[in-house]
């Protein structure tokens, strides 16, 4: 099997570890946009080398694990390039755009678009994990878009790295992924931005935060160049979430303002739920 | 070394099993306003049966872990009952009203104000953990007003536990401890609230849900009873920060309906300092 992995980072990095765990034979290049990152990949055993633009026409499968932008300019010319049998997978944060951008294209039935709800914090080749997505969810969107064949090849592919396959419309995709993932990454960043800002002068404060504040902080790690695409592809859905969140923030502000202990304690009590609701996705935590 | 728990939930149960393990013949005995938490802890081997009132003045140490509003109800009577070389320690996460509640008693060298910044979302004796306290900060709040032979003991204890003490007035630990753990907990109940409020007829949707909103959930499992009297004790801290972050959050807001993204990348770019940060503090993670 011949793989050309576009993007050689935490997401790609991770899916080459497990495509060389599952076929030791298999030829992995990359391509990057840093020659440091794609040095690091080949040091790290990531991939065997570099890949030129011709290696797209003979590649079994191209992973396209890029910041969402990018996607949505280079996904056409590459889907344009690959051979008839190429699987082309993408790994972005948004669907809907990316299948905009090659709806009508004469090789969109190459092309399987993916979300793996998989990752960290952290970015580059050097954050790649073997096993990053065992156990996890991978959505996928648009499937009657893809050809049969390589479906069937793209499921084989998802099997062997222990994924468990939904599919959903892009437009779905969208304005739930905007809740459960795009919204925690913004209530993270504010967090630590309003932290930072009150104790830039007071470092020995950090000494305080314990696992729960490291918890709740922990998404502010993430990469801007990663981040910044996706919510400026999904501004719409983001904005609904974020007007939602400020005014749960406000009226518990309200209640604490006003003394109204009872409704507080309420309101925390019936979030609580939020154990049960997590107790249902055992598989999805890493 | 005979102890006697108040409260024998997360906390004091936790510090129950780490006084066995440094002391196997200590006598830990507990009192607790549930009377299935208090079997359950006898169960669990983590107290040895329940303490009646006389044992106060017997005990060498009384350790306070209930909910900070019933600590300032209860604390000055526990405090005039117990024996003249008896040490008090309290984990309240407010220090303020509690040392303000002491002020003045005829016993209040015999207290020390205490909060680790350790736990854990869970709650009850069975949550209790060995070890919960290694490696943790312990702030001690106005040491002055403790017997310097009672303080002595107190860090005697502390040390077995493992624990690294900072000590700090009631004022700035209430200022400062609303930044780095009140606020996460409302940043997580309020984004627990959104989600769930949006996606109540969707439950599949928490199927879409990665590490990555557990993490910043996590603190919504948080025990209502015991965050209600906190949030409402440290109100004029907690409305601080809550206005902060809700400003900040309406800035980026702002800057994502305006379409201004280099000052969105910047926004997360500057806030990825958390790393640094967080980094300073390895002992402290759990």
């Amino acid at each position: 099997m011949k793989v050309v992995i576009i993007g050689i980072g935490l997401i790609g990095g991770s899916m080459a570890r497990d495509i060389r765990r599952a076929e030791a034979a298999a030829e992995i290049l990359g391509m990057d946009a840093s020659s440091s990152h794609l040095e690091m990949a080949r040091e790290l055993g990531l991939i065997d080398g570099e890949a030129k633009p011709a290696d797209l026409a003979s590649a079994d499968l191209v992973v396209v694990s890029i910041p969402v932008d990018r996607i949505v300019e280079e996904l056409p010319g590459i889907l344009g390039q690959v051979g008839d049998q190429t699987l082309v997978i993408d790994a972005g944060s948004n669907k809907g755009p990316i299948c905009q951008a090659v709806a009508g294209h004469p090789k969109r039935r190459n092309f399987l678009a993916c979300h793996p709800i998989a990752g960290t914090e952290f970015t580059g080749p050097a954050a790649a994990l073997e096993g990053l997505f065992d156990g996890k969810v991978n959505i996928i969107c648009e499937v009657e878009q893809t050809a049969f064949a390589i479906q069937e090849r793209a499921l084989e592919l998802f099997g062997k790295l222990g994924m468990r396959i939904r599919y959903m419309n892009p437009e779905a995709h969208d304005r739930h992924i905007a809740y459960v993932s795009h919204l925690s990454h913004i209530s993270s960043f504010m967090l630590g931005k309003t932290v930072i800002e009150k104790e830039k002068n007071e470092r020995d404060i950090f000494d305080m935060a314990g696992s729960g504040f490291e918890s709740t902080v922990r998404l502010a790690k993430s990469s801007p160049a990663m981040w910044a695409p996706i919510f400026r592809q999904n501004k719409k859905n983001v904005l609904e979430t974020l007007d939602e969140y400020i005014e749960n923030l406000s009226q518990f502000r309200t209640l604490l303002e006003t003394d109204q202990y009872e409704a507080l304690f309420e309101e925390m009590e019936q979030t609580n739920r939020i154990k049960e609701i997590l107790k249902g996705i055992p598989l999805n935590k890493s």
